[in-house]
């Protein structure tokens, strides 16, 4: 490491969080490499492994062979790096910590409930549902009627939620219910993203990751 | 709120998570009041539950009457404001990633582990009390031989965990281990964040925190 020069991302396609990085990078129109790990399950590739050895997690952006790690600080490093082109946060403190606070607390929250979505059933999947649903009504209100989390620019609070969508298919096929329905403002905010380049040129299709989810299932025994 | 004007830390003493505030506001000399949590298990202040509605916790940091939650944000708000004392966060943009990936470390790893060191026992305890000295050897691992996490000069990840020592007695005699036997470049490393005064005058005394966790253990039912 650190002798290759360049941006690299080392990813895996419905990753979330890999998403973020690369919508960032499309938004600041940075060229980079995309490697994809082929099996993050069994088998991670040694670039990875000596790249994030804590937690040995994608994305990981190497620059100029220099590793980054954890897309919100990632996204953040890259905005600091590219900061003459399409800033992600707010300039004033107070929305930065806002932006900040907020998308802490989509790391905390969401993937994990989404998780139970589909690793549980019955009454435990239906806690987890409520939950989910209570999760994006706090982020719905946190919206209110503005276009984008910050306001009229998309920005780094609406990069670091929007990949999850592409997961609200899946998550509403095994848990039997509707973003639309729960959180209509959620949804329409997600169509307003999705209009950008950035974002729909990154997203993943929502039915390959039901498909993926279906695997993940099965993976862990879940076929009930 | 949104009327009261300057800074108000709302805290509760022992917290390592208020203490960060706490040194980063000293660092930057900036006047406080500071307003005591009197009984967070059964009594959270109005003004606590209506600064930190999502999460309920201290420390919230009031600026203006605009509240601020979770201490790393509320650090690089304070940092961003009072840009022009002392710098916490480094200036260059891996320098301040790197930064940012071992606080959040910390704070994914280090006060959720030391919490089993006191609920558990036996092989539990045993295996946490391995984890946590895991944690701190990786800790120890990226300060290698600096003086401080981000060189010659104290900063965002020294800010981030020295207040954690005031609890390692604590952890130690009920968990039964030496930190100075398991991670001695950490110990000489607290000594000294503990010569600057921004530190010594905010770290709790080792014996209160020990006497802390005892009347914890007994709120738990512990007393075995």
């Amino acid at each position: 490491m650190g002798e290759e020069k360049g941006v690299v991302l080392l990813d895996f396609w419905v990753s979330p969080f890999g998403q973020r990085v690369r919508i960032a990078l499309a938004e600041k129109g940075v060229d980079y490499e995309y490697k994809e790990e082929q099996d993050l399950v069994n088998t991670k590739s040694e670039l990875l492994l000596k790249s994030n050895p804590v937690y040995k997690k994608v994305p990981v952006l190497l620059h100029d062979g220099k590793p980054i790690c954890e897309s919100l600080i990632i996204v953040q490093y890259i905005d600091e790096v590219w900061s003459d082109k399409t800033p992600l946060l707010p300039a004033e403190p107070l929305a930065r910590a806002n932006a900040r606070f907020w998308a802490d607390f989509i790391d905390k929250k969401v993937y994990e409930c989404g998780t139970r979505l589909w690793k549980l059933k019955g009454e435990e999947q239906e806690a987890a549902k409520e939950e989910f649903v209570e999760i994006f009504k706090l982020l719905q209100g946190e919206l209110g009627d503005r276009k984008f989390f910050g306001g009229e620019t998309f920005g780094f609070l609406d990069l670091a939620l929007v990949p999850f969508v592409a997961w609200f298919y899946a998550y509403e096929t095994v848990a039997k219910f509707s973003m639309d329905e729960e959180c209509p403002k959620i949804v329409a905010w997600a169509k307003r993203c999705i209009e950008r380049e950035s974002v729909s040129k990154t997203l993943s299709d929502p039915n390959k990751v039901y498909d993926f989810v279906l695997v993940l299932k099965k993976k862990f025994g879940l076929e009930y």
